[in-house]
């Protein structure tokens, strides 16, 4: 079996409630136990790359981004990452996916933290998974249980959801 | 967008815990409170077909589950099951699968009932429905974040894992 | 049995998260969840009188407050109340404590809101509802397991905990 | 402040699910993370006494509870208990109270496992905690928001809540 890379870099998916604050914030990402929640059985290593809300992130942080998918000898790679920016990240490596030697990278999300329960995080992630062990290689987002090349997504803000950007 | 077909069988997905009792029971599906958290934008539709422990179904449970993934228009079909007994009602499926007109079969169910919280179910749904929607005609288990051929495969209950059977 | 009147002044018990914004926000109270949960039998009413982050709280919304502590002619009365301006809510109501015709009332909130699950809201709730029991007319905030007295208690904003102001 | 004692002997309050079984089993006690949740600031020490279904509590562990009960130099005492012979506990420490040097024991647990969410654990042990805290010394059991004398207690097991008993 391949082994899988996560490349967490943060978005709601990874934020938790501060009490003493009052505001969502990032201590150490919380994959490992929404992995394990999850019972899988197969070979990840998760790597936190940045733990950044997506609207704070620059072109410095993407290409941190892109290095360590250029980096990592797997070739089925999933990308947590904050849902305001995604279309733009996935652009960004999908412009640079020649070289990523035919890899496959899925970014996927949630609109709801994992921390905070009834979040879609977990089915996010499964469908994410699934998705990197079956599509050729190219840049995808995986959310709301869809498939959206990086080239041809945006994110409905008003909804909370991605469509397809059939116009592109 | 095709719609997709998810037929409901129980298995510990579904049950939740009766206070008056102490034990898990199935009350009704969960599918839906499921799907909501997960924020999808596919084309569902929910039939509940029984809500049965999959170790008390028999072949006259099969043959309706059959007969319901039979009589749906729908070309993509996801099956909520019971572990301990999901090879059996596969390869029930999957020696039927020619009168199937080639529609894809994916079983798949959790450890963990979601309504007890930490639940593996989301994560299985997710990978399901992706799997639905990318994989050729036939009948397959999605579990533990993997796929397995109907007849290839078994269930590790000191584990609580599937496990690819390849000597079959 | 006697009647308990709860009355809703928000503050984080409250607070759910937005998935379109972000935010954590007010939408309805929460209570007759956390009650429901709570499998209690006692005699209830919940009225809303606000649902406000307590540091946005001014006396006109302090005087709503006390108008409702002073019309119900229930004389056990528990106040959900955000957690910065608790001890202020406390002094004001202490001060009209005269007119309040022989009143036991208990300020209590919680840390984390209740909707995003491991939450003190309901430890807190359980506690006040036990202490609005049997405590004697007076003002108080029930938190941390522990009964201050309305006019010798303060925030420990630092550790996101209540002391007992002994030098006032 | 007075140092309370926490002496679990199981119930469901501390039951969780096993997936490899699909039963509802006792590990450890889970009320050291139930208290963390609580953001109390209470000085309390946690005793396993024994973790148990209250059905099959018999004389002799009834005995083993009444000895800690005995020996720990604490007055204030809370005991989680199974419901199900929760009364039957209550009634066996109420007739040795002679011997237990003018303490305070309250009985609790709850109808929903903690560990499963949506329980009223919490809500529970908040009000024991507080009602530990200021009724005089004697034995009670305090579920549903309620105190109960030791003596005048049943469990409705058709609603799943106590009932006082005042025919006794």
């Amino acid at each position: 079996m391949a082994q899988i890379s996560i490349l967490a870099c943060g978005g709601t998916l990874d934020k938790d409630y501060d009490p003493l604050t009052g505001e969502l914030v990032f201590g150490h990402t919380h994959l490992m136990e929404l992995l394990n929640q999850a019972n899988h059985t197969l070979h990840i290593s998760v790597q936190e790359i940045m733990l950044k809300d997506s609207l704070l992130m620059d072109d410095a942080d993407r290409d941190l981004l892109y290095q360590a998918c250029s980096k990592t000898p797997n070739q089925q790679i999933v990308i947590t990452h904050g849902t305001d920016t995604m279309p733009e990240t996935a652009t960004y490596l999908a412009n640079r996916a020649a070289n990523l030697a035919q890899k496959t990278l899925i970014l996927t999300g949630a609109m709801r933290p994992f921390k905070l329960g009834q979040s879609d995080a977990s089915f996010n992630l499964g469908a994410a998974l699934m998705a990197v062990q079956h599509l050729p290689a190219d840049v995808y987002i995986v959310m709301n249980g869809q498939v959206f090349s990086a080239h041809q997504v945006q994110k409905d803000r008003s909804r909370g959801v991605f469509l397809a950007n059939t116009e592109h």
